[in-house]
């Protein structure tokens, strides 16, 4: 029993194995792609459909052999990537005979995803980014509460004028960020409420000067400091490097004192 | 007399006490999303009034505690949040009976604004943020020495060809904060003024040039030099480290020599 | 002759005399803006005109006791601010008797401009501004290059399908400037041609992708490198606090080591 | 024979060599310019043709000048722009007498990219901005599998209730990259679909989210780092200066040390 764990280990480390893995994820990446083409669908229907269920139950191989080379349950599921990985195979059986067609298809369009579950530097790339997530926490919830307010107040004022983009909480708060995407919040959104009430204008303006400037420093903010952070860790700065020299010396001399107190 | 402002400044400092007003103004902000539905507010108005009335005296009772606990009542109103805190609860009552509830139901939306006053990493975020504005004092004025001319040339030249967008000077400036966040400028703006008057494309071209740099080193820079200086207070960067390690090598290189000498 | 020009020196370098000149620069500003609503023009046309007048007058006076008061012509003229000044006040006498109402308008709007050359902190920014020009120099250049060959190849391949666009020259220059910002550069521009030419998507998705980098570089790389300059120049960091504070401690090393030969 | 390998040498290497061909390109340029003209093309189209004619046999010159007065065939066309200027050239005689006008023409118009070979900084500065490409490497992929997948997601979706933006998995990728540039992504695209289809309204503004930040860290993060690399390659900042002084001060002191022992 431990021989095919040690047998199975070696397998999931092996580059083979993940460049195998990586060819397979790109054969079912143009799959999902060729299946957009309903004149190929139809023509190639029962070997799509082959193609899908084999890369499906190789998939549950690879999965099983990490499972079985990793060293223990626990550890395994305690990587988020492998989670991810077990559950997209996972709900592919569930799922298979379900008449849920369209989530079926989703599920094999995020099979897809697994690229960057099994290349590091993309993994790697990932985990970057959503580090990044918990350090904006606070200006998030700042923007949820600015957000909120103004679509509240948006919904009271223009739910009437202008019920398609403040009908509801829900679509004043869809509104607000095209708005604060820019996009169209004046010709669009803006200019046919001013026709019939003159101050709203106060309401927009204040809104998208706020948001863009939150917005603008919560990016900026969090990423030129990560990018010092990354800066500062991966190598040694000239000045880091001339301090260690000085150190060098600073020890020489130290010797050489020691030397002549004897 | 005194025993009274202990406990009330003991309980205005519990974390449990920040807590419950942190959920009440939860459900504040529910209540006031919730009125935003015509249907909820036709079948529970009653329910919605009397917990609206309640919220309003917890609220004052707070702000109460929070006052007698103070100090002095002159340090309860140094603080910009605690008389924020305060207009807002005291209008509540002010304007209760009063014919203006669209400005009553707008002042029952802002009070969800006191969870950033409540929750203390809010509050520090948007302190920095305010800090920020004095720093960009002079490029604001030059930004609206900016705005100013091209407005009055834009009304002078564009008033007859368009009036919805150059009709008064104050119809001109709006249209110009839509020009400077580049919505529809060329497609909605520009190109039918172009088509009445051919060389109106230097207007907007210079005003675009100038106003997006002119902005974009008002923020990045501002942005920038924030977040530097921020990084530079946090944490002593790996070269102050080495320099501390340098200094106590110095301190004992200057030991030896006395011991040397002695 | 002399103690004239010491007294014009002191007045002109007396705060108060630049108060007043920003008194009247405020006057002329809210007087231009008053000018663009026809109703107020109608009723004070005489005022407005005598107001103004006399307003020029000033400014000349203002003008003259300051090249009285230089140490000679030469160094009044050196400084561009002067000059600036100096033109926008001549030609409004040079014009006034002349039939070209716009431009006199357009003069006296940009007597607002004056701001900047009286107040300094206005005007060291607008020098720092001006100071990144050159600095971006080589890669406006390539922006320039850039442009044309995308402004003759789509002048070449669309003049026939969108003449409005991409009619001449000079059109699609002014297209392709509203294409990098991104205002309806695809639902305005690409998508119409894009019906009548197929292949068209490579022009604008090349164009959008290669401009937005170019530009992204230019912008942020010139003013990032310009805060970092900023900040370096500006006051020691505290690793050069703490280098100094080595240096004096090697000092004192150096010292004792002396004292220790004699 | 070495003797014209010498004197191609010195002239490709003389400034005035180098300016003429730059003012040669720059004349090729003016008349590419002019022939988008069809007035002047029809008045001076056999003079243009000469003109044109005259430019390729002096650049062909040009070239070979340059590929005898280099090293070795094998050096020259190790530069990647003198091999981009061979082939822009040579294609010209190829193509002179087919039929392919529009390549042709096209052609003419690159040839304004070789002010790129031919001015030293310019070529500078395109080298920096292709070395940034590779650093964008991972990133890219990222971008591209993100794309992929919501493509296929789109097609699969909206084919039938959008087919003019998610027609075919190439119409879902143009319409992305139109949404993730922030250009009617929802007056032109998100509303009409979420007119038919209430819950599309997740699809857009995920993939606006996603979209915007992950390329927001990609241009901001690559240039900040390529930005802080050059300063601290540029010059030596007044830390390391001060440095340079303590480690001569060191050695100072070792010296004395060593003087003592003797």
């Amino acid at each position: 029993m431990q021989s095919i764990r040690t047998v199975c280990s070696k397998i999931s480390q092996h580059s083979l194995f993940t460049n195998i893995i990586i060819g397979l994820i790109l054969i079912n990446s143009i799959l999902v792609g060729l299946e957009t083409y309903s004149s190929i669908v139809e023509r190639y229907s029962s070997l799509l459909h082959i193609v899908d269920r084999l890369l499906l139950w190789i998939f549950t191989i690879e999965i099983l052999i990490r499972l079985i080379g990793s060293k223990s349950i626990g550890s395994f599921f305690k990587d988020p990537w492998s989670v991810f990985d077990f559950i997209i195979v996972l709900s592919g059986h569930i799922l298979v005979g379900s008449h849920y067609i369209t989530v079926l298809r989703i599920l094999r369009v995020l099979r897809v995803l697994r690229a960057i579950s099994v290349i590091p530097s993309l993994r790697r790339i990932v985990n970057a980014l959503i580090l990044t997530i918990p350090s904006m926490g606070t200006i998030l919830l700042l923007l949820g509460i600015f957000f909120y307010i103004y679509g509240v107040i948006g919904t009271m004022m223009f739910q009437s004028i202008a019920p398609e983009y403040f009908g509801t909480l829900h679509d004043s708060l869809l509104t607000l960020f095209q708005v604060v995407t820019l996009e169209s919040w004046a010709s669009g959104v803006m200019r046919p409420i001013l026709a019939e009430d003159g101050s709203a204008w106060w309401y927009f303006v204040s809104f998208v000067l706020i948001g863009t400037f939150v917005i603008f420093n919560l990016l900026i903010g969090v990423i030129v400091t990560d990018v010092e952070k990354a800066n500062n860790e991966d190598s040694p700065s000239p000045t880091d490097v001339k301090l260690n020299e000085l150190q060098a010396e600073l020890q020489e001399i130290k010797q050489v004192l020691q030397n002549n107190k004897k």
